[in-house]
């Protein structure tokens, strides 16, 4: 086994890899389209043939949604080999509006900007570039030294930009057949665009819809004023109260199974360099809001939130109405961290707003589903090798970064395949992903790959 | 001259009296649909020529919009009696929805329900049964006496549904014309639908729509969220710091102008015995709100308020969108009383909000324009004289009472005209005003007419 040659392979082959993802890009399978449900089958077919080109045991399953790829390789299960799940999705988002594209969407462009070269297409970065990183990485391992050094089970979804509402019963269904050591997620990006980076935690997420009512219709303020309850005033209030001067969410028990970072992450976080006042000045800001007491990226990957996304409530037109509305509604989220269970702070939450309601107020609540965080088990061993290789390709010392929101496949296997997850990407923040002119520099694409390599290396070496 | 003689006449002439307001009645004049401007006209030209046919010297002006009625009558300018402006609107609320309507809405009906006469058409409480109240009490007494007791000037407006825009123009420009001793605007109801009502301290507003800004664009609360300020949870937070626990409004110097009740009208406002408990019922509401050491109609009559009309921000839709929102909005409303200057409340507002926000948030006011409220001087002997001449007819003692809505015209009255106004009226609550199947009780009708017979004769015997 030689790395060093699959390196230069790679470097070699890197037109070829090029013009396979082209391929794969310029099928516009969107998946939250029904125009375009024969695009997603044969975006996951193309993928379905890559895979069997390269020795893989490869398989389109249907689902009632798009279907998923399910492939096999490697070294035989009775080997004493690594055993790594690879997971990325083949369908993109929608490219409205059109107009703002410079050109067409599913008509893959290589363009230099600024002396990068980049791919331009819908698609490039999220996430057909990234996983095609894996496949090629496969591909020139195998050219060059035969036989794969880690077993590999491939799972490729289709319906991750429409919720993906087949992946938990098909896991469900399939537990044993992608059942391995550890899985892999490429779907994330570079730190600030050049540190390469293994998500270790991800913060969970409950979202509630909130709806005060109180007098059985809208009043008049001139005579109920001062009456009656105004809703939306009892709402501000419950909203307000949700947290403390210094950003601190203030439901009872909120902070009971939040726990403290330790100290090596702290040490690799500080070592990022974090820049707050840039990111803030980005969105036009210059006050950090939040826990004073806490380092910026403590506070998004470490630290639960309360937010309110949405609120709404009386007169919204133009003009004045001067009503006592029936009702009032609030969109609240909170991001949780360790070991906080969403059922528990839920009802936490309904206690907290039902505390706060004179006898004549009620308040409906959702149903307070939500997922937990997702932390790593980072003592298994891969994670440093992984850590280690990444480090070697890029340069710079790879990092166990937290990710603020939420990725849910993540936890889905934890839950349901009981294996921790290595998020590796090679995105930057600038790729546009969602958003017109999305592209993925040839520089993620061919160091991508070179990663992949390194870590199959490293993992297989340490087996 | 004889009362008694006026009111056997005017008990006898009811029908007629009533054929001459479904005349009137008959005639759609919807203000704030342009398809019903020749409607209003016609109906303002009605109005003149039956005032002309009680000998007044009675005219259509034209204004921007809807021409107002102006007519003099009564004894020469010379002669020492008193002049009274009376005022009324003769155009009517839309009909919609037409479908809830049992009879058509400009096809009067002389109905009897629950063994009351009522008067069934769109306007026949507001205002044109009100407003023929006192026409039909000068033409009356006409018959009976010959020349009226007092010089009355009435000034009838066509625009009072759709915000008056002529109103005040109007009055600037014939203020010499306009001007009396007193007003009396006929535009106001009973009390609990039995006690006789002046009204003699309307609350002032204060309305103002309110943006915070913060970021330049809309922000994923997953990376942003504790990070970012968030309007909508600064927004929270300053309109539930408007208020304190007991409903009082914390604005620095709010309080200043206030005046204390004075002994006399609190007496008055219990023997009203108003019934808060059933009030809050009728609306599904049972705990009363507001500032818990003042009696209800002390708060809804001489207590200023701060109400929150409207809120909105964020993500409103379906499902969940975990935004930080660039911009939140509320509109906020303030009721003032006594010589509260909506200027200062403006200002003490701005500040207040200024004061909650981060150096990175701006907040984008509306221009604050405000109306004062409109208390009168009841020292004006045609006060008490007016509350004892509807005492006798009602059977019961009348009441000075406030109002908890505004009423501009009374305002523009004493700011523009200089005198102040008595609010005397004859409609109940069940009335349907604004609503469909309107109505005016016949007994409203006759005492109304009754009551202003009083009225002129208890104030020409004074003078």
């Amino acid at each position: 086994m030689s790395l060093d040659t699959v390196l230069v392979k790679i470097d070699g082959e890197l037109d070829a890899a090029l013009d396979r993802l082209n391929t794969l890009l310029a099928i516009p399978s969107i998946s939250t389209d029904p125009a375009y449900k024969d695009d997603c089958r044969a975006a996951g077919d193309l993928l379905v043939r890559d895979l069997a080109s390269i020795g893989f045991d490869a398989e389109l399953r249907d689902t009632p949604g798009h279907p998923m790829v399910v492939a096999h390789g490697g070294p035989d299960e009775k080997d004493d080999v690594p055993h790594l799940l690879f997971y990325g999705h083949y369908d993109v988002q929608p490219v409205d509006p059109l107009e703002l594209w410079n050109t067409p969407p599913f008509e893959p462009q290589i363009e230099e900007v600024n002396g990068e070269r980049v791919i331009r297409a819908r698609g490039a970065s999220d996430d057909k570039g990234q996983l095609m990183t894996f496949i090629e990485a496969m591909r020139a391992w195998q050219e060059v030294n035969g036989p794969l050094p880690c077993r590999i089970t491939i799972f490729l979804e289709g319906e991750e930009e429409s919720g993906s509402p087949s992946l938990v019963p098909f896991l469900e269904a399939n537990r044993e057949e992608l059942k391995a050591d550890v899985a892999m997620i490429c779907d994330t990006g570079l730190y600030d665009g050049r540190v390469p980076a293994i998500v270790t935690q991800l913060r969970g997420l409950l979202a509630e819809e909130i709806t005060l009512k109180a007098a059985n219709r809208d009043l008049h303020s001139g005579f109920y004023g001062g009456l009656a309850q105004n809703p939306i005033h009892l709402l501000t209030q419950i909203v307000a109260d949700l947290r403390d001067d210094n950003g601190s969410v203030t439901l009872p028990g909120f902070y009971d199974d939040v726990p403290d970072l330790t100290d090596t992450l702290r040490e690799q976080w500080e070592g990022l360099n974090f820049d707050h006042a840039r990111m803030l000045e980005d969105v036009g800001l210059s006050v950090p809001a939040g826990e004073q007491d806490r380092t910026p990226l403590e506070k998004v990957w470490s630290r639960p939130t309360c937010e309110v996304n949405g609120i709404w409530g009386g007169y919204t037109g133009d003009g004045f109405k001067t009503v006592l509305p029936a009702e009032a509604h609030a969109k609240i989220s909170f991001r949780l961290v360790g070991q906080q269970d969403p059922d528990k702070i839920h009802a936490a939450f309904v206690d907290f707003v039902n505390a706060r309601l004179p006898a004549d107020v009620t308040c409906d609540f959702g149903n307070g589903h939500g997922a937990p965080a997702s932390v790593m088990s980072t003592e298994n061993p891969a994670f440093e090798i992984a850590r280690g290789a990444l480090s070697d390709e890029w340069g710079v010392e790879a990092a166990f970064v937290g990710a603020g929101g939420s990725i849910p496949v993540a936890g889905h296997f934890k839950n349901i395949l009981g294996m921790d997850a290595m998020l590796i990407g090679f995105a930057k923040e600038d790729d546009a992903i969602h958003s017109p002119n999305e592209k993925y520099d040839v520089k993620s694409y061919h160091k991508g790959i070179r990663s992949w390599a390194r870590i199959l290396a490293a993992l297989s070496e340490a087996a």
